[in-house]
């Protein structure tokens, strides 16, 4: 029996990671799920996962949902209520399924509890990528991709040498606006910038894939995983998000890994990961899907990924920045507060005015975080 | 220093073998080189690679090099020679990168002195692949293929667990003729069957590549190669030749490997297996392809490979018919005794013809093969 915790169970990737357990019970057992305040959710899943430790955004959610909790699993709030789920009990793998840079402190204690983490959240690395992966090496955990482009790198690279690798292509589908241009995205609604062509996924990973943010994250916390520089970081666009992702070798080999949309696959895999299981996902028909087609990337047409990859050779608390700046911004976007094209507006200024820490420490990632933040909600 | 011997050194992959031997001469050393009738090319190549052994295809034209040989270099012919090269010697491993089922002895006696094989020569595990494979497992010597749809399935099964395998995937280009109708096929001639699209090789392959015959072959030999049933065998028509070729694994996750067509890149997988080395191939860039077509595999427009399938299916005899029948076939074709469209009837005749053994010994192989050159020559 594997004992996994799951942090942000209510969310996209969270209740995904639910069915891949609910479709193996002889292998998963639940031991904590911690979730924001969708606690009917929460409650379902309790009764159907039992899980040992609960935990949810407030004292006061705490204290509606007490009650109705099964007798004897403890339950937990706030920021202590996240680490307690993610460090504290039995659980071999923590998958880290929150949106944020929230993630960040419940994964290092994660990490220093000695658990394996199924990743998710990409925030995670991108906010603090070097004192994350100086941890898991330290402790021998491993950190293991859910994001699905991560997930085929890793796969791509299973039983090979790391020195052999050239370079390694994320790909993007364009997000909800990719056939649009500068102009026509001036005027977009947040109902047009959360219909995704092929994921379906949260709705601030949606807005980060119609800005391109989302590649840039990707991009930055695959430099992190893979111990990669820059340069060997490419990003191409394939509309059919078939290609997941790819690896070149030096001998100018190319490996793939490919398949239909669904999220259940890398989550799976991360849980099973050397072993591959049985999965309900739809096989891919190359026969009936005809073609697959690819573009160069513009980074005219989104300058948030040059922004990206300038963040991430600038490095220090750089990304830290780019992270949270975009995560108020999507926020205000959602909010119908501004417009779509003031998201990357706002990073850009943010990178402008903010000083870089070169070796932050956590607090002063931290800090970094904090007052990105509040500039941001002033921009 | 990895000692290389390679039989059929003057072939298309011979050929292509000594240039990655020579962009790599601090590695790599030549034991031995088996010829046929070409002694000039044979001649460049004892002055560039100083073999210890050389042999070619008979007596009379290893009297003819004998004094233009450097001293030391022992001198062998026929089938005899073939074995010397093949088995004597210090090699670690042998090439072998002769076409038809005449290679099958040699590389038997290759096995049988404990030497790997990258191999080049399908026709071997069509003939008898299951006293090579067992040969192969007992003296527990590696079957490095180098046919870059093999190499493809070797490159994505690294590191993963037999067991999860769903299946595997063979490209086909479709050959000279993929737009062709039957009809059309009727009276193509020899010159245009020898213009394949993608791949640069030798005249015998790509007649099989026109006719399917190729893509037949190598299901064969994929199924021997990597110990799968012929129902876990796909093909898939992929004019562009980028795929490779690929695997589906349980979880309904697709590896694939992909690459600009260069035999160099699998040879020298073969020789450099598990590690990569530079390649001078030129890299591939998808976005400056632009796209990738997929179509089903057309049975009744290539009835050869659906032959394969069958004489795969009945095991025993039935393929070193398919593969001897096929030999003469194409050799009639070249020779312009016969129409394009023939070449299968000869195949089906064949096969409607004789009679299948089900587990043959070496000596039943060899009569089968005999009996059907024999047969295949009069059809």
């Amino acid at each position: 029996m594997k004992k996994i915790s799951i942090l942000g169970s209510t969310g996209s990737i969270g209740t995904q990671t639910l069915d891949v357990v609910a479709m193996h019970p002889e292998a998963f057992e639940v031991e904590g799920l911690a979730a924001g305040s969708n606690t009917k959710l929460l409650l379902e899943q309790v009764r159907k996962f039992n899980p040992r430790r609960v935990s949810v955004a407030t004292k006061e959610l705490a204290e509606e949902i007490k009650s109705s909790l099964p007798e004897g699993v403890k339950l937990y709030s706030g920021k202590e209520g996240l680490t307690e789920v993610a460090a504290g009990g039995e659980a071999d793998t923590v998958v880290t399924a929150l949106v944020g840079s929230v993630g960040l402190q419940s994964t290092l204690a994660a990490l220093e509890a000695g658990k394996h983490i199924g990743l998710a959240n990409k925030e995670t690395l991108v906010t603090a990528g070097h004192l994350v992966t100086e941890l898991a090496a330290r402790k021998g955990v491993k950190l293991l991709p859910v994001d699905s482009e991560h997930s085929a790198i890793f796969q791509c690279l299973n039983g090979e040498n790391p020195k052999d690798v050239a370079s390694i292509t994320l790909t993007a589908s364009g997000g909800s606006f990719r056939d649009y241009t500068r102009q026509e995205l001036e005027n977009v609604t947040v109902e047009q910038a959360l219909r995704h062509p092929n994921w379906s996924m949260g709705a601030k990973i949606t807005i980060d894939s119609a800005t391109m943010v989302n590649k840039g994250l990707e991009v930055i916390e695959a430099r992190w995983l893979f111990d990669l520089s820059y340069e060997q970081v490419h990003v191409l666009l394939h509309p059919e998000s078939i290609i997941h992702s790819y690896v070149e070798f030096r001998d100018s080999s190319i490996v793939a890994q490919l398949g239909t949309p669904d999220m259940r696959v890398p989550i799976q895999y991360a849980l099973t990961y050397p072993d591959r299981w049985e999965s309900p996902a739809k096989r891919l028909s190359l026969s009936e899907i005809g073609k697959l087609t690819f573009k160069e990337m513009d980074f005219d047409r989104f300058p948030a990924l040059r922004l990206a990859f300038e963040c991430g050779r600038a490095g220090g608390t750089a990304t830290t920045a780019y992270n949270a700046a975009n995560e108020i911004a999507v926020a205000r976007f959602l909010r119908g507060e501004i417009a779509f094209l003031h998201i990357e507006e706002i990073i850009s200024e943010v990178l402008q005015r903010l000083e870089i820490v070169a070796y932050p420490n956590l607090e002063q990632i931290e800090h970094c975080d904090q007052t990105t933040r509040e500039l941001a909600a002033t921009l």
